[in-house]
């Protein structure tokens, strides 16, 4: 990724600027992969802190705007408002110009976007798996996609050299790019990432509730493993309820695979079945090395918290 | 803690020399708080390594010789071993000796040690809320208890002297000291740690399990959320396996709430109610900010791995 290469587009425009957006134009910048990058965001307030940030080339005051002239329009809203956005900047679409999102779900996104679409502009839906647990546009950082994966879903309408373009687009941000069909990636990120995302709601909202356990005992003994789901259960609530809203299938399917191994665990604890328990928790091993190899996360012992980070030694072990 | 304060005791002895043995020697080489460290593990490759990493004074060749003369036996064996360990020591121990142990689990590992013991020697229940996903003697290092919670859970035969030297002995490793009822720290530990890791482990079993998405596509995209469970879901199999058949009652206490809420998000799910998800979702926010304004985990997004881990940037919130 040197700095070298030359502008991939002439305008992108960014329709929101969260935590995805804001990194998006921070990546970007970093690789000169556009001559011009303009960004419109709902909120009045999000719009000045992108002034304020300067991730921006031009800020503007509707998305019908930022979609004017660009050579490429990303949606980088939460997938409950694709369908507007999409309505809204249609009319305002350049001839070949190519949209593309970033949504975590892709079959509901396409359904949504698509129809709005006028003809000769190009739609290629894509998920870069990518984030934190903070949101807005002060969260965003360049080097956030670097080494992720960018899942792009085209359409049967999808116009290979518009897909192909979106695939540099990424790679230039720093992503690892794959193709698949929507459907299964509905199907694998309701695996890697929804349903675990639901299963770390649902134990912090456990042990918010227990009576027995007061809350202040929750934080002070979460260093225990607790505190792992803390983090997930902390992203934002709007994105992960029309994330659910809408790969409500594929997420139903997965809970009641989970639901069915968990009462096996739960029968075994039940019957004090030893044997099956450690065959269990040794098989669930392999997965982590497998992770390590890839690049997919860090060896560092406890995700490094251990190194260096005074307020938050060990922990999660035991 | 000044290395400049006297040894709190004459001999400190570890019988099992993992994670937690390991590390507990290293912290209390740091701060000088014994003046021989002695130390006995069932592995002839464990003791050796211990020798080799030189955290014991003295390596000794069955828990009986290193218990002989020590003030302070210390058992960091799994919670199923603790039973074996305490019949083979109590022939061994001085009169005034004080046996304390670290186990997950501290009902049962009472009912299994306190028996054993001769009169004249005090037991002290104790478990340091410390760990990483790593075992064995090359995973301690002396920080490890920095800032953590250490629960003592005295029973009405632990001599208040005992108690408070235990207590001692865990400052000056770094730790701070609470002190509840077996029966609470169970019930509490089932909340932030044991439902939390078999929760973990489920769904790494499922993901493993899946036909329609393959083991490389699950570590591929694992940066979604996924990775995350995987981390507590490579912890030491004997100790959880020992931890759930000896924590039975409060871990399927708190499995039957889990179930019960993770029940009712699907139904909202099923129902498409996007409020009751979005107020869920929002409730679970505050208790991470409550763990971060205790200092039990570090606020760097991502855990910090977004912070110079070129390896692994990313992640989790999408």
């Amino acid at each position: 990724m040197s700095g070298a290469a030359p502008p991939l587009f002439g305008r992108v425009a960014l329709i929101g600027l969260g935590l995805i957006g804001a990194s998006m134009a921070w990546a970007m910048r970093r690789d000169n992969v556009a001559r011009e990058i303009a960004g419109y965001a709902r909120s009045a307030d999000t719009r000045a802190a992108a002034g304020r940030l300067g991730f921006l080339d031009t800020v503007c005051d509707s998305a019908a705007d930022a979609a004017r002239g660009a050579d490429v329009v990303v949606l980088c809203v939460p997938v409950g408002a694709m369908e507007a956005v999409a309505a809204e900047i249609a009319p305002a679409l350049s001839p070949g110009a190519i949209v593309t999102d970033v949504g975590s779900v892709k079959a509901a996104v396409i359904a949504a976007v698509a129809p709005h679409l006028p003809e000769g502009a190009a739609f290629v839906p894509a998920h870069p798996l990518a984030g934190t647990e903070q949101s807005g546009p002060e969260a965003g950082f360049a080097t956030l996609f670097d080494n992720r994966w960018c899942i792009l879903t085209p359409t049967p309408a999808s116009p290979r050299r518009a897909v192909d373009k979106i695939a540099d687009l990424w790679r230039r941000c720093g992503a690892n790019v794959e193709e698949m069909t929507p459907q299964h990636h509905d199907l694998v990120l309701a695996v890697t990432s929804h349903t675990p995302h639901l299963i770390a709601y649902t134990m912090v909202g456990v042990a918010d509730d227990m009576a027995q356990v007061t809350e202040s005992e929750v934080i002070k003994y979460s260093a225990a493993g607790f505190r792992d789901f803390t983090r997930i259960a902390a992203s934002d609530p709007t994105m992960w309820r029309d994330v659910f809203l809408t790969n409500r299938e594929a997420t139903l399917e997965i809970l009641g695979r989970f639901t069915e191994e968990l009462f096996a665990l739960q029968r075994a604890i039940r019957m004090g079945d030893g044997e099956m328990l450690f065959d269990y928790f040794t098989r669930t091993r392999a997965i982590r090395r497998g992770i390590l190899e890839a690049g997919q996360d860090t060896a560092a012992p406890d995700f490094g918290r251990a190194r260096g980070l005074g307020d938050a030694v060990g922990g999660g072990g035991e």
